[in-house]
């Protein structure tokens, strides 16, 4: 029989706060033995990026601008003063010994979530499979996304 | 025994990107045979008005000016430069080949997806029932949702 | 055996509209009589703030300075307008006789609602349980709140 014990997050967000919040509650529900999947939609689609620049039109190019550097270079959702709030947000985390993005992406990995890129939005915003980090799974659609979801206990969207 | 698979949407959010986030999830769900039902609150409400100006406190014509056009008029969460946003998300879906956000809403009333918006948000933003589309259900609080919620496998608050 | 009808709210945001629908949600489901439990995380931990200046660093005090006052005195997350929304919407508020947040708050604890701060955020803006208002449970990380959540019919992400 399969699992229902899972936990689904669709990740819709690019905000560092969020995609911060999407990785620490997977980790801990991996962590628990949780089959764990994350889904990663729109802005969302940032957070399992290289970071290099991708698409040739208009709108692809400006994302890819904006999505230069990945996941390093996000910024939160409040108290980004070009940058500032970052940068802040990084020397906090440090002082304070939490876990880099980087790091806290690594572990999800290893403890085996499941980074699911939405289909639609690669095709909108022309991104490429080469173009996502090693380890992000096979680019998916709603119907996929909700199957895993049925199997899940809380399905959180961010 | 009533069905138990369902899915339940809050929106509360009325940018573009998530309100067309919010009909993909629920146009998916309902092509798989789930009993599926849209809870619209706050700014959500917004995706089901007509458009026109409603309400006669300062409040409520503010709202019903920056909601005027309905749909068609809303702008993303990010990027939405004084309308430029909106605009380039629309020519990136259209040479995309992605469904507006008008035909999405049309094809989750023909799924029979249910659109309910909330009770309390109505009274405080002085919207009428007319000032809805055509196909949204009867206002509902709290509970409507919470029981709905509770015969659905995932329940998302977008 | 345990229930598994409980509501669980993850409240990350501190913004007054979407901390009003989380209270208004978890009042709901109490009065169905469902096991409810709100976690408060990041920004969302200013909704049971008393409000007064807490941490050393530049970061908490900067988050102190913008939480100063408490629930009283957050913002909605548009039309802020430098307070003015915040001003409209209370007066909105009261000429529809919708109850504040801190009488929902207030409801919300009567009912049983738990009300359960993230340990991680508080050690990262120095938050003391003693900053806290009276009724806050003792603080948790993602391990209780996912166990809470797996007893629960829907876990809302706000």
């Amino acid at each position: 029989m399969e699992s229902t014990n899972g936990t689904t997050i669709i990740l819709m967000s690019g905000d560092m706060d969020k995609v911060m919040a999407a990785f620490n509650i997977a980790v801990g529900a991996a962590a628990m033995g949780k089959e764990t999947v994350m889904f990663f939609t729109f802005w969302g689609i940032k957070a399992i990026q290289k970071g290099n620049l991708t698409g040739r039109s208009l709108f692809a190019r400006m994302m890819g601008l904006l999505n230069r550097g990945g996941i390093n270079r996000i910024g939160p959702s409040q108290f980004n003063f070009w940058g500032m709030g970052r940068w802040m947000f990084k020397q906090m985390m440090k002082s304070h010994k939490i876990i880099s993005l980087d790091d806290l992406r690594k572990t999800a990995l290893e403890l085996g979530v499941k980074l699911l890129p939405c289909q639609m939005s690669m095709e909108v915003m022309e991104i490429r499979k080469e173009d996502l980090i090693e380890g992000a799974g096979e680019p998916c659609g709603v119907a996929t996304m909700l199957e895993l979801s049925d199997r899940s206990k809380q399905t959180l969207f961010i």
